[in-house]
């Protein structure tokens, strides 16, 4: 550590500038660790969950779909936003089913991480599922998504071609790669 | 695959309803792939880099800042936005040299993500330096930030303990330790 020094932003104003269905958008007056003033644009997220499932047949459960501020589809993970006061483990699994109709006997924590802190405060819990299970799938009609089984090697050619392309999905390959590699 | 159709949301009507210095929002009227109407909430952002430098002595270079959306400061790697018309590769190796001091003879792509693609178009594009070697650092009085060194031993305690907890760096860190595991 090369400096020792107070870096926090004290707030000396908060405004709301929207309210949407999904976030809340804030701009913050605040003072800097050397007294100057400075404005913070803020996203208030819910927070998400995401589910890496593996099939029998050793495939990674991945769901198309558009995504409008992309304006284009992406290959994913399956997951959701948090409802208020939903546990994330149940949040996932009701995704995982929603989303695929692929069912978990028990769903492990992987890790969790700030999608991006320096505009938005959404945390992305990512879980494994476990005692995946195909169910009777019957996709809501509001639920814009097609399903799509991959193999990792399969998988890691979508993130080279671009159709792989979000946080969530691209950290839980690097943790199923490295996993592989410390079983050979 | 299981169901094949459009899923496609066509733009009606698109409102920005703020325009700051590093996001601008916007809410969209939205017709769906089954002909009804809904809104998407948009956070649009110029994309950022970050850089995965790893020192002589096989230290990850890391910065600990506040982060205004957490209220709280946490370990990172360096990282900055783009500048309009910026190269990534060049921005990546200027945040390097500005917050940590280190230089880096040449820059590799690693993998470049949308942080959040459910409601933001941020797009994160991750560099590993190579022939890093420390210059004179001459850390700018406007960047609250200050330089930490760990193994990756150490950092993985680190996102145990909730202290990294970002998208970028967790990813780095993982590809990092896949890449010790193939070299075993």
């Amino acid at each position: 550590m090369l400096k020792l020094r107070k870096l926090e932003e004290q707030t000396i104003h908060s405004r709301t500038l929207f309210e949407g269905r999904v976030i809340r958008v804030e701009l913050d007056e605040v003072r800097l660790p050397n007294g100057e003033t400075s404005t913070r644009e803020l996203v208030r997220h819910p927070g998400a969950v995401s589910v890496l499932a593996v099939t029998e047949e050793g495939k990674i459960v991945l769901v198309r779909q558009y995504r409008k501020p992309l304006e284009r589809e992406i290959l994913e993970l399956p997951a959701g936003k948090l409802e208020p006061g939903e546990e994330p483990a149940d949040c996932a699994r009701r995704e995982l089913e929603e989303e695929t109709g692929y069912r978990a006997t028990e769903l492990t924590h992987l890790v969790s991480f700030y999608t991006s802190p320096g505009f938005a405060d959404e945390l992305l819990h990512l879980y494994e599922a476990q005692g995946v299970s195909e169910g009777t799938f019957q996709p809501d009609e509001d639920e814009f998504v097609e399903r799509v089984e991959l193999t990792l090697e399969e998988a890691f050619e979508r993130v080279k071609s671009g159709e792989i392309c979000d946080a969530k999905t691209v950290t839980a390959l690097y943790i199923l790669q490295g996993r592989e590699q410390r079983a050979r």
